[in-house]
């Protein structure tokens, strides 16, 4: 068949080699979630249009489903869109199936999702998102939001990623806060305080005043406040000696000591309280978390989310929530961009076995399956080509050994072709250096 | 936010314990693959419409996206639709990349795809395949015939399913058979002979002389070749006492000795010829397969495939390829449609550490801490209950161990809650038995 070759933005396609450094990223990822128990789902790629516009804010990003031949008469398939996150389709899942499943509920799952969005820089269509989530029915204990950033800490301290800091804040903290100092409108001045590190201090403290009906000195208190960032407990200190007292306050600044405090036990520099820290969506109640890649801080935020006191509701039945979102996606599209990962080949063999002849192409086959046998990758070559061609065919794709049966009872060799020795082996016993066993991913 | 409960017609979704046997045959299928020296692309979901389309039979089932607010005047999504099998994009895929892969170039891919059926019994609008194919550049060797039927028995041999069968014929055998018995229209021939299980042979043989202009006499003379099967090269005298000569018909006839003789050498039983195998597709040039699972031969073929001599094509440059796609969602659909695949428990959690009272919560993460530094999976008990209750956490979810920190230097125990046996542990050493590290999944 005739192909078209159509590039399309927005949906980046990679290389095997970068293909296999994201797979290692998944599998690195999905340890770290089982380590702690979270359980995987998957959901289906399509939701009612219903249940994705439920949220209200995102209409705009959703592609919408047709069957190319669909009969103008059949609704059936006339509201489906894609996801375009794994939260709402979770959401739904855990309601449909609330009487299957344990609560609490620990779930991990990581998958693709599509945004309708106008091609631009930075902006994917299609992306991978790894999604934690820990959801109960009626109540969700407070450990969930002290337990998901070190579980999140985990996963990307396993990568071959710059260091992350995860920036964590609490709504409750900032909401008390507002109340405290009369802020009128405190939604509004959350949201004007979440554009804080996009139009700086001055804008923002107009925008305080603009939208949330704030005075010079309320604004003032709030901007106080967003400065506000420590490694520990001490954050609570310098909120204090803001001297505004409100009992949401402290609650806000208790639960957001237990978090940094637990983190700084678990993993030294691994949270921040970040007071400007906000996150834009309103179902967030409680604390929130952002996280940024040490020397790519202005990329943004590479894992988010929080805790919501209302995931999902059915009838009278309420399913509190927390939970963090990696973009997996956004990760790999920094560190592809700025040339940064690099993985040793472009294949998963580790030996190709060369082929003396067409006559003695079992003899190879035999080879590569004693190899294999012990989890050992191998390929036989495809020509039984001179030796030179053999091993031009391993170099190009990075293969490191090339393995020659050995003629007339002769031993079998094997050559290392990078460094050109080449030593007697037997496919049943001989072991590659442990480095050489897999793809090995490197961090410039 | 409240959520519509909707289950979709064609779109299953699975339960944890279902998710995590997808997940290990996933695995199991990905290392096998990548122990034959295959390297993983994953492609985006959508395609032009042109490029789905361009095969021009399945135009009813895509899936057409369009932006839930896109402006009329702006084309650019209007011609996108979900991929509906993994080949067409592959072959897409190296088209664009021809100038970065190097050939021939042997990749796995293992994907969702999408088909706009109308809901109905075991139909799916979206499952999962786990495709082979090596393609090269103006030719391919015959050797990719060979191997890739071993590649797919050993990653469906490493499953816990039922034993495979994997049935081959050869296109080059059956069309020169034809032309050598005069049959007049081939192509209408090889479509009756592939309607054949369906139909049975009294309608098969008036299809052939319906619908490809043959006599009485030749549609009986293809009955008689669609009835041989065998499971060594003794196919092949049967094929030659039919007493039909033709140049083509020996070049198949050699062809699917060397498949099936190499296939016997390497795991008897595996494969065995079988003439009446057609697949309907026209794009097939030479060897095809098909596969049934003992047991589940009326639910179809599990793993399909064959060699095209023309995948892609790039002007004047050619791809020819061979592939087999394992239907993952199929075999899974069977087998849990059966009742037949059962997971050891619910999540991956091997040891719950029970917390003894919420001051000493933090020794019990320690504990967690210390088994998942060793990879043993654990999680902490949300809550300081009565460890009756602790124990009934783990008892619902199939966690086999419970882990009691010591109290005032006692030495901590672990109790296997089936057998109720506990003893004294260290976390820095103890270890389950091999078989409760990771939940097993069993064949009933």
């Amino acid at each position: 068949m005739a192909t078209k070759i159509a590039p399309l933005s927005g949906f980046p396609e990679y290389l095997p080699a970068q293909r296999m450094i994201e797979q290692q990223f998944i599998a690195k990822i999905t340890r770290t979630f089982e380590l702690y128990g979270f359980a995987p789902i998957e959901t289906r790629a399509v939701e009612p249009l219903e249940t994705l516009l439920s949220k209200g804010e995102t209409s705009k990003e959703v592609y919408v489903l047709r069957r190319l031949q669909a009969d103008p008469n059949d609704a059936s398939d006339a509201s489906l869109g894609l996801h375009f996150d794994l939260t709402v389709p979770f959401a739904r899942y855990v309601v449909e199936n609330a009487g299957k499943l344990q609560f609490p509920f620990r779930r991990y799952q990581i998958q693709k999702v599509w945004r309708g969005e106008r091609p631009q820089e930075g902006r994917y269509r299609e992306f991978t998102q790894a999604d934690i989530d820990i959801v109960d029915r009626d109540t969700l204990g407070f450990q969930a939001d002290i337990e998901l950033p070190l579980v999140i800490g985990d996963a990307l301290s396993s990568l071959p990623i710059p260091p992350v800091t995860i920036q964590v804040n609490n709504r409750k903290l900032v909401e008390g806060f507002l109340r405290g100092v009369g802020v009128p409108d405190t939604a509004a001045a959350m949201r004007a305080i979440d554009k804080l590190d996009k139009v700086g201090p001055a804008a923002a403290g107009d925008l305080i005043m603009a939208t949330a009906g704030a005075t010079d000195a309320q604004a003032k208190a709030c901007l106080a406040l967003a400065e506000i960032s420590a490694p520990d407990a001490g954050f609570a200190d310098a909120v204090r000696a803001l001297g505004v007292s409100d009992p949401l306050l402290d609650e806000g600044l208790e639960e957001l000591v237990r978090v940094v405090d637990a983190a700084a036990a678990h993993r030294p520099g691994l949270v921040v309280a970040q007071l400007k820290i906000a996150r834009g969506l309103d179902y967030y109640t409680g604390t929130v978390y952002e996280t940024v890649m040490k020397g790519y801080e202005r990329s943004g935020s590479i894992t988010s989310g929080g805790r919501y006191d209302n995931l999902a509701s059915s009838g009278a039945e309420r399913f509190p929530g927390n939970g963090l979102s990696i973009g997996l996606s956004r990760i790999l599209g920094i560190l592809f961009g700025a040339g940064a990962l690099t993985a040793s080949r472009q294949v998963p063999t580790c030996v190709l076995v060369a082929v003396v002849d067409e006559e003695s192409r079992t003899a190879s086959n035999q080879i590569a399956a004693a190899l294999r046998a012990r989890d050992i990758a191998a390929e036989v070559s495809p020509e039984a080509a001179k030796f030179g061609k053999q091993i031009r065919y391993a170099d190009r794709r990075g293969i490191p050994f090339v393995w020659f049966p050995g003629a007339d009872g002769a031993a079998d060799e094997v050559k290392d072709i990078r460094s050109g020795d080449q030593v007697a082996a037997d496919a049943g016993t001989w072991a590659p250096p442990a480095d050489d066993l897999y793809p090995q991913i490197t961090l410039a």
